[in-house]
């Protein structure tokens, strides 16, 4: 019984994410979500208490997929300009594995309710802060060249987050062929170096 | 008497923008813009057909701005690399000129009823068209080495579109510098080349 309900949630937090994904959270209605779970209104209430929760749970564990995968990277025993790689890897890796929730996670976060829109973007500025020590090693071991630390990790994470808008699971190339395309693109840039 | 309408219908046009930037569209009720312009909705309807009229003509008019000063910048006099270029700086230029019309453009277009949406869709695919045109010629003329010149336009214009996000019109770096910086980035890419 516990079981088949923690399924019902998960069917829930599915449908919602598709949902917000493609009419935005404050276009998703509760009966819609309801509907494609094959519950009515009043019924998914027993599962979740509001529309603002499954936002809530959809971006925080979002939040936490990142972050935890890039401590992985972070504490590993490689060379800073390797982390890095992996970090770009891995970071398009978090995107294409669930899709739904990262546009989710990168758009919709805003709809939040002030408190948790606060207690949101304390991890989402804690991943670009891991992630900018990283550029920031980079830069002081002089692997890295960059105006500064900051602009490099937002342009990094920019061209990075807008995966989830084009990348398609049955296209030409596969998630880690992505990443690694993309960190040669950062890292080398896209001029021809004359030999 | 036509002056002030048309002063009105730019407010209107100019509180819409900021508050589907801060809100979303469907966030965003008519009432609200109504108020941020002082009349009441019903008078609002004697200045605009619809909340949708609203975002197409926001989108609409992005559209052209994006897509007016790209045609310059192709049918310039310069060598392909000045003009790529160009081309990024002027995409900077363009949405740091106003940040609101710029984010409503990259995020809300979704929110178009299905035929202004096939229309608007339209408008992007033929601005993506022409940059990648460019970044194919680079290629072609061996200036520019990518995977292909789908993969890296997409690159580039992910790395630009989220300069709405972080942008600060009273920051450290004009919105020129943010251009020619990304372009640095864009093509020398940020590993630090040996001399």
């Amino acid at each position: 019984m516990a079981v088949a309900a923690s399924e019902k949630k998960m069917a829930i937090h599915r449908a919602a994410c598709r949902l917000f994904r493609q009419h935005g959270y404050p276009g998703t209605s509760v009966r819609q979500i309801a509907e494609e779970v094959g519950l009515d209104g009043s019924s998914l209430y027993s599962h979740v208490e509001s529309k603002d929760d499954l936002l809530w749970e959809i971006v925080h564990e979002a939040a936490h997929q990142f972050l935890s995968a890039l401590r992985e990277v972070r504490d590993s025993n490689l060379g800073i300009m390797q982390k890095l790689r992996n970090a770009i890897i891995t970071h398009v890796g978090v995107i294409t594995s669930d899709m739904d929730s990262a546009a989710v996670y990168t758009f919709e976060w805003r709809h939040l309710p002030p408190g948790r829109r606060t207690a949101f973007t304390a991890l989402r500025d804690e991943y670009e802060g891991m992630f900018r020590a990283l550029v920031d090693q980079a830069i002081r071991d002089r692997y890295i060249t960059a105006k500064d630390a900051a602009s490099a990790t937002l342009f990094i994470l920019s061209a990075l987050n807008w995966v989830s808008t084009w990348f398609k699971p049955d296209g030409a190339l596969s998630a880690d062929e992505v990443g690694r395309m993309l960190a040669d693109y950062v890292f080398d840039g896209l001029r021809r170096r004359t030999a």
